[in-house]
């Protein structure tokens, strides 16, 4: 994202992050690529085994490996246990957030009782509500809206077209991207016999620190109390976070996933894409949850959950979907069948 | 929302919404809560016998209960037929709206031919086009977009940064959250045999009164004719109405359902989140759809419908769902078990 | 949507765009319109035989229909191979797009290093980044930010509240609806034992030509390299495209699909609504996918696939669902059965 960063060896790269040299500990390092597409100003890894044929014809400058590849190529190498995770800080190394441009744009509008940090940057056209607050080096970006009373902490970044209601905190270091709505009224109903009640969303959302929201993630405020999510959550794009819900500290969740109203997450969950969470759930910590899998009942026992239906080819589906409506009859059958033979073994003396 | 509101007793809330007092009547209201938290200037309500063990030990000043429940606590108390229902117009009275700041702001950009009544509150950064129209008492909110010839009603609220294409009508006391969008174009194509070729979407979408529309929602104009969303309907979170679908008056759709063209669906309608309804479908009046099932053919007939997968562990779900792909050899395998049985019994002299 | 178009007659219509006259060819049309709802200047096309019976009905003007209907009325017709096809030309050029009014806004906030066609309209409250180009006769619609160094080509219209990131290309005759989000980060993620460790994304999005992409769809950028969106594809709403994802020409696909991380999907597919695609698929050429699937793995051969579990009454789901917990059961006591069967007819001298 910036064509101007200075270049690091990997000796000055593993005194920030730890690992091993191998090979020449002098080339510097400007860019990270992929093994494909690396050129020799670049540092590229290996974290999945079948990428390795392509370690062969690498032309990276060097290379981040584990220990189990330490010898699968010559060239200048950095050995660690994770290779991913110390791509990710030498890539955050070489590729900085660009520097805020403090203050408000002349077009941004900012509330005269707002508390704005003079080392914030508000965009064009944003909106900063009455009594509303932003941190220090906080972004955020054009057409924002931000609520009365709504706060946001330090070095946070809220990309183009964000939404925050009212009265919504957001801690430090968050990340939240365009078109995420923080704070819309949870669905909360009552029916009188004849139509719909609005029953009033008093609640707020609550997020902590370090948390990255995807872009058109949407998190509705609380009934009565706050929807929490807390330090370190990680949620992807097109997520739906209903009124009430929790979800614990350093859960991650892809994206297009839907959690209903009340539903309680554990800390250091994984729940894949497109998963659905029925309403007053209670997940345990450490539970893992396959892509496009309902959960509609609670889980108290960390491990994997999947219920991911294998798709076929429409004929082959045809064919088997037809008897999924049968199985309670297929099953009955099946007893009987095992009875039957039972009696005919009696009859003929067999045990 | 707002914490200077006046309170009530309990005799003044049963006089405005009915119920019975039980208990001291002149026991003062000023706020809504949890039984959990609530304090001595709040009402609580039990809506839900699992939580009866919180009657107990809550500090609520009063309660809204059911008749089944009047004895189970000697607080004073409300005693009525439905306590959410009642719970909801008590926090709406204590929890009214903020007032509007007539006018548009500064930073609203207002087309000359645009009609905007003078009640009405136009926030930052809006946009109302060409001859658009915008009723009394109507909130529209930072950066929202209304097109050339769009129309909002009276007592209207449309939060931050919602998008009505040119056309589109919506009508009173309808609530429209951030990041909606009203009137985009239909996803409909003409294949060419090389390239799809767009077909026009001249109509519009049409929004009755006391509609809801949650964050992020999308809702297609028609191709040739409108997409219809009738009075009373309530719509949660990232939902996706394609073009030409009607959906009848009160039917409440929670987050995350799509509902793919010219689908027709019934009043007092009930569907679950992340269900999928396949194109022109129609659904009768007062369906019940369980969240996460696949509408495929059209629902005649009133009643619940489901159709979803139960998730197990990753261990088990391996084991039954290779069983999934063999069920019509299962099905054809168990019928002839049954016949050969039969021949057994035949050649038995059996019956 | 706009009611002062000329209207041309049937013999101008096929001059145009092919297809042959029945009936009087100098009937001026004004207008496309339904079979159900068509007026005196109104064309209307068949193209399901399913609204057979609403042809002796209609008022239209003038049809559009197949050889195999050719006879089925006595009104005016153009008989073509694909009616649809031809109606949507015939569409097209009586709702012509609206003319643009060049030139940004007042209330457009244009960095002075971006370079804007003068041919270009840009919209109240836009926000155009430092570096970023918009081509000629490209529509910027209210609200809408385009970042840094990005680009949008020619004949473009990216409608109210589009947000794109720093550094995204998007091709000429682009249709982009409200809400949608090119270029936020992809979810990369490093997991240090304790924390997530966000790995930068530093590849882009590019757009080609002739795509759509509908309201509130996210296209996230490359963690490495660049997503990439072919030629002519075509994007419903609310789909979710990750990271390091390329779409193959003329693609198209239905609303709510979920797309994960490295995914390539081959040229002319037409994948469903609400499919879920796990990460790192590959999906060959003309490959049909059924709304609501989930493709856990990857597709190398044309045809069509599906996997939609079918809806049921809530009794008999119940009555069935049970059973699927037990298939693995199930399928060892048929094994079982047919083994003792043939014990038994062994025993018996049966072959």
């Amino acid at each position: 994202m910036n064509d101007s960063v200075p270049a690091y060896s990997l000796f000055e790269l593993v005194e920030r992050f730890g690992g091993e040299v191998v090979g020449d500990g002098s080339v510097r390092i400007a860019r990270v690529a992929t093994l494909e597409n690396a050129g020799s100003d670049a540092i590229s890894f290996l974290a999945n085994e079948r990428y390795l044929h392509q370690l062969k014809s690498t032309a990276a400058a060097a290379l981040i490996l584990a220990p189990s590849a330490r010898d699968a190529v010559d060239r200048p190498r950095i050995i660690c246990s994770n290779p991913y995770l110390l791509f990710a800080r030498v890539s955050a190394l070489l590729n900085p957030e660009r520097a805020l441009e403090p203050g408000p744009h002349p077009n941004a509008v900012v509330a005269a009782s707002a508390s704005v940090d003079p080392t914030a940057q508000i965009g064009a056209c944003a909106s900063i509500g009455a009594g509303a607050r932003v941190g220090p080096r906080t972004l955020i970006g054009p057409g924002v809206s931000i609520g009365r009373d709504a706060a946001v902490g330090a070095d946070s970044r809220l990309h183009a077209g964000v939404s925050v209601y009212d009265g919504c905190l957001i801690g430090d270091r968050v990340i939240v991207h365009s078109g995420a709505v923080i704070g819309a009224d949870g669905f909360g109903l009552a029916f009188d016999g004849e139509r719909w009640v609005k029953v009033p969303q008093v609640g707020r959302v609550r997020i902590g620190n370090d948390v990255e929201i995807g872009a058109n993630t949407t998190i509705d405020r609380g009934a009565l109390e706050d929807t929490v999510i807390e330090d370190g959550v990680k949620l992807d794009n097109q997520i739906q976070i209903a009124h009430n819900v929790r979800i614990g500290a350093h859960t991650a969740i892809a994206a297009c996933t839907g959690i209903a109203g009340s539903v309680q997450i554990g800390r250091y969950c994984r729940i894949g894409g497109a998963v659905g969470i029925a309403g007053h759930v209670t997940i345990a910590d450490h539970v893992e949850i396959s892509g496009h899998t309902s959960i509609t009942k609670s889980i108290d026992i960390r491990g994997a959950y999947s219920g991911v239906y294998p798709f076929e080819t429409n004929r082959a589906w045809r064919r088997n979907a037809v008897h999924l409506r049968h199985l309670a009859e297929m099953a009955r059958r099946l007893a009987r069948l095992e009875e039957e033979l039972e009696k005919f073994r009696g009859s003929r003396g067999e045990s």
